[in-house]
């Protein structure tokens, strides 16, 4: 299937450098900085951790790259892949100042800069000083227009969690019973989550009863009953450092008769999205396959969210599949189709599952079967 | 010991959102803006993750303050201490403008602005878009002037992080062995980090042999051999909110005479400085008593990092306990007293406590042994 992707000949992270390099200068930017992030090991493979020290890649438009990190981090970059990309990596001392070495190193008719959409305000105003003639932008557009088209070695990593994720679905029997917390069905949840292969726990829902009515609730310690619907909604970060996110709503015991008629909804409706995925398709009317069913079915106002986020090496990344979006749908490009319908006080449900989308149509990373399961209650 | 500590009548989070305020005023600012994150959290309560759609509390200088969240978020919000707060929450669509709807609520003379400090930059200038009239600057002196001095309920908090981290430095020996790789050592030890009761692994370092040498070294794939010093640094949060954070440097088998060296020297240097905490000495001097131990033993320039770090919602916060830091220290700030050695190619040795300053002295709040263990290789 992943051979049949266009870009199958995968980028390498030299390559991806090159590439924003010549975007930016296309883009009539000076200069790229980018701090510790998925950006940052979406370009350089280099998995660092924002902190109170500055970590920054600088691609000039006009020059070669390359990174500034504190000296004690300096190994730690080495033995990254970065080293591999034979960019000079410059340490600096802690009483140095890291936004000034990187001002005196960029042409001095620097204009116009874009950081990374996650870059730490600290860091944005102490460059912003160190460039008082230039001026910031965000690099977003320019960055995720690469990253939300994924390479086949992408979909072949994402297809890897979407299956580690469908793993601990299923087993959510063995933990998910009347008399027990949500918390502790959580803590369960998360080793397993470890357990298939997941190197961090990013997320772990368990919204039972009136609880799985709000779509963020995360976890409490109400105690699970007979006949509640949950909403287990659970994912992960492979070594490799790509994403899973799925949700599947679960049935303890014989959930009323009202909830399995809002379920059969929203089955069809995410369902009847899955299937709609093809090139072409643009975002929001992907996202109204589903709402109208939702809404045809008098279940509207009860869906409160847009359709479902990219996923790559965030779990929330480009593109988002939402009212608005006239953005058409490309090949490569994976996001979760996750709507829900909830009633408040009472119950709710989401069916969430990564697709990708092919050059024939869409391919669904997690299998875990979408009928309503439920356990003895 | 902690009724002795000032302050000892905790703040309840209202208290701290109405200090806030006056501070925001007192300093010439209009208004403090602060995106999910510690700030967040600590003012009102509310635990979100940044992310795509803006979540903001609003403290104008002058003017009652408001939570703004995205719709989906609205329950969640109001079913977290924030509705004990008595403050506004306002939810907005999907496709509302949630920027202009804080301009809007702004007195129309806004001209100065104070975000938190890690606020994403795509927030930032979006809020600077939003009010063209006025200029951004950095809500950490004030907030960290605050967060820094921990009150009674605080420092029980992290008391208790403290024990939960000990717990898991006790139990290194069923895992740390000849023959197993860092990463397995680390996945145990990441579990045992929830069993201890933290909510979240924050951060697992198994630095064996030569990776020891470099201070940020998380894990690799090398394996642990008979003789090899082993620095392992470990932390996480408890569900409260409090993040611990602990190094103990072991030796798996009988260590290299000059390893047991090192240690001894810095085991004098972490012990000195732990020791010399009190009110009124400096940040620069408390580094200095350790640096200055180890620079006479030969070492001085293999200390490449400063010597803690303050540590509370999170785990690294002010006060930053560094060269160049003349803050005296005062009853209820709690930090990190972690000199290292490192001698690159070789081995390295770490070792570090969470200390809070009291008015008699300072108390370590990780109480595991600090002498070398040798365990059997």
């Amino acid at each position: 299937m992943s051979d049949s992707l266009p870009g199958a000949a995968d980028l390498y992270v030299f390559d991806r450098l090159e590439i924003a390099r010549r975007a930016t200068a296309d883009a009539g930017l000076d200069a790229l900085l980018i701090s510790p992030g998925a950006d940052l090991r979406y370009l350089t493979g280099y998995q660092a951790h924002p902190m109170e020290r500055l970590t920054c890649l600088v691609v000039p438009a006009a020059d070669e790259p390359f990174l500034v990190v504190p000296a004690l981090e300096k190994a730690a970059a080495q033995a990254s892949p970065v080293s591999g990309l034979g960019i000079e990596i410059t340490g600096y001392a802690e009483t140095d100042n890291a936004y000034e070495l990187i001002a005196r190193r960029l042409p001095v008719n620097t204009r116009l800069f874009a950081v990374d959409n996650h870059m730490w305000a600290e860091k944005l105003l102490s460059l912003e000083a160190a460039l008082p003639g230039a001026q910031a932008t965000l690099a977003g557009d320019l960055l995720s227009s690469l990253r939300m088209r994924k390479s086949a070695a992408e979909v072949a990593a994402l297809r890897r969690a979407g299956a580690a994720i469908d793993e601990v679905h299923g087993r959510i029997g063995e933990w998910l019973r009347p008399g027990r917390t949500e918390r502790e069905v959580a803590r369960d949840i998360a080793a397993a989550i470890i357990d298939a292969g997941h190197a961090t726990v990013d997320f772990v829902i368990v919204g039972s009863g009136p609880n799985g009515a709000s779509p963020h609730h995360e976890v409490s310690d109400r105690v699970i009953e007979s006949g509640d619907p949950v909403v287990v909604d659970i994912g992960g970060t492979l070594p490799e450092g790509y994403c899973s996110d799925s949700t599947r709503t679960y049935a303890v015991g014989e959930p009323p008769a009202a909830f399995r008629e809002l379920y059969e909804v929203l089955l069809r409706a995410q369902t009847a999205q899955t299937e709609a995925i093809r090139p072409g398709i643009t975002a929001e009317e992907l996202d109204a396959v589903g709402r109208d069913l939702i809404t045809e079915a008098g279940y509207g106002e009860h869906f409160i969210h847009r359709t479902g986020h990219g996923i790559g090496l965030e779990t929330h990344e480009e593109p988002y599949i939402v009212a608005g979006s006239g953005r058409p749908l490309e090949p490569g490009m994976a996001f979760s189709v996750e709507p829900g319908i909830y009633l408040p006080g009472s119950f709710g449900a989401r069916i969430e599952d990564i697709a990708v989308c092919t050059p024939d149509g869409g391919e669904r990373l997690n299998l875990t079967g979408r009928d309503l399961v439920v356990l003895p209650g």
